[in-house]
């Protein structure tokens, strides 16, 4: 069982081209104060990395984050392999504009979900986060409340 | 705070005639030993009704999982009322065969986060449930990990 | 019952962001000489202001026009708390291009119409408004029949 | 201008084939107590019927609810010659699934809008009459507060 | 019956701002040696003129084409008018990319057909008409088989 | 040159299993007393046969019907090898509905137009046939301008 | 590198519930004389074993033919673990059609392809195989000779 | 049967304009020294020399590549006239954005597959190929394998 005492989450991409796309997602960490880190391992290119990123994963994160584009099989690919709550980012790409990239997250067969933002939704990977760590760690609770606040008057 | 002890889960359809679409997660939620109950209410025919649901759901649930086809709000309409995790279940429906229902659901404006399973994944969305309540409830990981390794022999 | 004497439209919409896409219909009820005010309020982040924008619709406009992107719930959420028509306009974005926003706003369930125009169709929502309110306002009328035949001599 | 004194809708279908689809409407207004009557006239195959029925409407009519499937071109070719409001039905049909006549209908020039309505929507064109008539016909401001209010119940 | 002694063709399109869309079936008629005029008139702004046009197309044409986006009910106005051949080129545009127009032109009801070319393939609009005509004027047989020829070496 | 004295029609199907497709485009040019043979022959599977055809169409048709499901490359493959018009129907199928057949067909390079009749629109493609013909033999015309004032009181 | 004398192919499903999808290509494999086993392995629920599979294939296999469904990871996460070429057959379910299939499969990113042949194109995928080994067995060109003249008698 | 020595890949595009979006083809197959020449060569504009390439592609070819987009019979048509195997290669174009050519490739009839990868997937097309050259030429595989390991550190 997990030893994590703050919040910890591991945010994965298929590759160090995408971290553009994950930038909402860790300025709004940061803003709630939830630690994480970013890992670039590919579920075709270096399948065994994202299979020992995601056995290893309950020692070092409480949810991991997940983005990928087109066959976009690293959500699914972690979920593969971890029980931890997999939240997914469908990344938009010219050719299907992110109807590839969002079918494959989401249309997860029964026993292996992925949880499913928007496209290019990573500032809300980031908030749903949060929501699902309030349950284990109460302070952030009080954070989300201020956020939600702080939402209507934006 | 939520004083809860054990693990509740809050399940929303729009209609009574939802409740086939969410047999399966009942199913799955009761094999996890996981409490919940099942509300009736629409985000367009009785909004107030899905307010105060959300608004309250904190003092009984740890999360929420909505239900919803065509223009499909209802998920959206709970996480605007609340900072508890909210879980979506796209339905088909014949018209457009579930995109419109999967494009309200997982399209969510930065913020208001809702994690969107398949369409019709009702089984997915406990399971998903299961994952993010084995934050908070500890015993849920040893049955998660049980569950599986049952899917591995399914 | 409303005491309007001179007609008069509420335009809301999700975010400041969105005044470039309503640009059109403010052009076209000006030439009209039909009323308006524009309201920025979110279904989803600022929901309570929507609902009491639609519920005290009434005492202020004849009709409301709702423009929204992505899940686009908000002219589905003021025609859940009022019994005045709602125009809903489908705004474009990158991803899914205008299919996400036009399918959440026009496939509302039975009993909650939205009558929606094309994406990014603020002109004819304009258009639409006068139509409607000329049913109330007989001086209307005659302007849209001037406008009828400009528009064949355009 | 128009003389009617008792609210009066104009249903319009492409072909007889098309009356289970709108039966859902039918039954809609005259709870409303609104009164109607059907047509069948093709935008295609007899466009000057279309054309003369849109041209009289305002003698007879408040407003045109107008379905059609495929190409689905009668609510515009109603909207092209009226200044009366027109609702328009895509109906569902094989080969697209209403993808098609969602597009033919929603997506009208600037300067002739149709209201539209779900796919096989029916009953909500109904409801939108109703709520637009309301303008004109105060009674109908109360029948739909009750449905409203009834819809809470259902 | 028409009079016409050599080949013309009429192209009809809805808006002055669509003749970019055009220059290339012009362009490749004069390569034919087809004589065409061009005709701005709008379904649904003017669609007495486009009636008109239709109606008295055969004393003048032997075959139309017609362009069209969005709802793009040009060609299927035109065709409902006469009994010509109609060529409808769907016209690419923001928001659906041309899933709108193409649908709305090619998916005509039973008895009034339009003779669709791809999006934007104004071309081959005018390679079709060719093509139909010559059946007409057989010295346009010729210059069918030398494009063809030329087309295999370009 | 083509020495056809009277009107005639080659439909070209992949496959015998789709000859109940275009049985409404038979039905309809026996009605209009146009001659057609049916062949089948597939783009795929007997290339050299629809080569063959396509070749010495001119000696025997005035133009060529091609009905195709899928990849439904048989129109173009045809239009590849004459310069007489070739009219496609796209064949619905499961999977994507139609989708794929409409857009093989539709999305002709520019030199090589197919014209393009509704999904399943074998009627249409006789009609269309018709219009066509009725430049070279004027006793169609009449036909046609009764069967245009026949759908009139269809 | 492989022992392997007579052509061998894995066929590998998600899930027992396929097997329905891929008899055609069993069929069509038997009628080649090509040897084949069928393997059970989910990407999600038992990717050990679909590792295991894959890394130990080229002792057994000349290549492998992949089915699944809806998020349809199986054919990319067994190219992810070996050279061998993998097709890959889209499984149509309801909800999304096969699109979500058909995305999933095709859309691989760069240095892991996936050979992907039509939706429910099991037949395909075995003649496509075929057309594989034949490079390596060439007893089976005349084999896919035979086939293709038979085709062309079908 | 063929007398190739060395692995020979025969590319094949609809157009000269086409020569871009195979660079990347071009680019891998160097990498893995295998042989290529590359054939512009319309399955619409110049079928005869399509059907002759293909006819006599197994005196030079062990498999072919072929790009092409919208209609896209390109690939289909190489593979009407040859046992060899056929990668296909959809090409982004505006208008349908890719769905196009991915459906018109990918939907082929039973009995004629064709491989096919991403929209503008020519970096897959190579890696596919030499998987399946591999099969023959023993000095590909090791060259595979450093690809492979490559990949995993790119």
């Amino acid at each position: 069982m997990t030893k994590i005492q703050a919040p910890k989450i591991g945010i994965i991409i298929g590759s160090r081209s995408d971290l553009p796309v994950i930038e909402k997602a860790e300025k709004q960490l940061k803003e709630f104060g939830i630690a994480y880190d970013v890992t670039s391992a590919s579920a075709h290119r270096t399948p065994k990395n994202v299979e020992n990123y995601a056995k290893t994963a309950e020692q070092k994160y409480d949810l991991i984050i997940a983005a990928a584009g087109m066959a976009a099989a690293l959500p699914g690919a972690v979920a593969a392999h971890t029980t931890l709550p997999v939240i997914g980012i469908p990344i938009h790409s010219k050719g299907l504009g992110g109807h590839d990239a969002l079918f494959s997250i989401v249309q997860m067969p029964p026993g292996v979900p992925v949880a499913t933002v928007a496209i290019d939704g990573a500032r809300n990977a980031a908030v749903l986060a949060a929501q699902i760590l309030a349950l284990k760690y109460p302070q952030l609770k009080a954070k989300l409340k201020k956020f939600k606040a702080k939402l209507a008057h934006a």
